[in-house]
């Protein structure tokens, strides 16, 4: 059997979700786990990949193992796999993959989530959960922000707004939501896609730092999104803020798995 | 000079507040950091011992560098000693201990704040910072604990209430309030009182559950705190969930120190 499920996972000591030859990745941690309780190999594969440091609310991928492993109910298979696997990972939820899904290949868009907390000093409880910034945000930077951001809100090619050193086929994609808003004392960025460029989400919270600073006007990110050049627009944002908060599925795989 | 100074720590990677031989504790780390800051040895003396596994919101304290260290205002001390100290401690204010307080004699009272989540699979995010349970509580168990809680209040004698093997002098203590309610997900405890036995919020929080649970009436509740028996009263919850929210100093010490 094909397992779909949502997992969990506090990013802070995982080298992101994809296996590398050195360092501790969650594809890593979890095919070690479902091997061990499946007694055979398992393959494991992931909605997207996700950066060094990066949190997720609801990652979603597929667990298959091999024929002739134990047989696990997919209901139970959450608990049933918890005593395999560390502390900051955890399943949410498993059921059968549907015939023909695809866990990175039948995404219909993505909503991540980037938080900043602003302050003189560090809160050690929020310590790799959010970014933390020194300098507060002078008066109207949040409505500012709001519109660079409803900029960005479109089909746009976002060359601009992606690492350097990515391999990209197509770099058009479509942002149908960016909203910035003040969450008790976190300031939060959320944005939906249909796919995100490497460090895309990361780069387009800088740019719009900056013009929060007061750094960069509104037709500059404008002319970041004609301009096809990394270069025009801002700074990398360290993963420490960045939560993959939700994947929504093609139909009729959502309403099957999600039964919303 | 003597510092008094207010912190912040996640306790999960502490044993606790108190020096001991074998074992990363708070006043061996802040000793360690504030000595190398000032280049003199320092004496750190805090407001209360908290166990391993404890976080504090706003513990108290005082650093005192022997004469000839060097000379850091006391507004500039929790920037000055940050690159110092580890991610999970930090400094939230100090300011220049007034004639004749001493962080543990001179305490009113403390509040310590309880927190519980109730969920069959874990949540990552909170591994460590809440203590997760997954029996669900029974309807009405809010209001039960909330009428046992508030049999705790007064002044009594909370021998019941004390691990056995503490040293006590006398057990007699003063509960102004201790509250039960619904934080979003999660159910809150909150106590103030002048004073803790030890592990005194702990077995009165795991008391209070077990009446939630429909397995302790109220009236054995009184009978725990008419008994001075440690086997009349309920389970230690662990440490987990367990925070010093705030210190309140004797007048005119508390004014002085935060100005409220």
């Amino acid at each position: 059997m094909k397992y779909f499920a949502s997992v969990r996972y506090v990013g802070c000591r995982f080298c992101g979700f994809q296996v590398q030859k050195n360092g501790r990745t969650v594809q890593g941690v979890l095919t070690d786990a479902a091997a061990r309780l499946f007694g055979v190999p398992v393959r494991v594969s992931g909605c997207s990949r996700t950066d060094s440091g990066v949190h997720a609310e609801a990652f979603c991928l597929t667990i298959e193992p091999q024929e002739g492993g134990k047989h696990i109910p997919p209901e139970a298979l959450p608990l049933a796999i918890l005593p395999y696997l560390p502390d900051d990972l955890a399943l949410l939820s498993a059921k059968e993959a549907p015939e023909g899904f695809h866990p990175r290949y039948s995404v219909l868009g993505k909503e991540y989530v980037y938080r900043i907390r602003f302050g003189r000093l560090p809160d050690p409880f929020l310590r790799g959960r959010v970014t933390m910034l020194t300098r507060p945000l002078p008066e109207n930077a949040l409505e500012a922000m709001q519109k660079a951001a409803a900029l960005l809100v479109g089909t746009h090619d976002f060359s601009s707004f992606m690492h350097e050193d990515a391999e990209g086929k197509s770099t058009v994609r479509t942002i149908s939501s960016f909203t910035v808003k003040e969450e008790g004392e976190l300031l939060e960025f959320s944005v939906f896609a249909d796919g995100f460029l490497y460090n895309m989400v990361r780069i387009c919270v800088g740019t719009l730092l900056e013009v929060g600073y007061g750094e960069r006007t509104l037709a500059s990110v404008e002319a970041a999104l004609a301009g096809h050049d990394r270069t025009l627009s801002g700074i990398t944002m360290p993963p420490d803020g960045l939560y993959l908060k939700k994947v929504v599925y093609q139909p009729p795989f959502h309403t099957l798995l999600f039964g919303e």
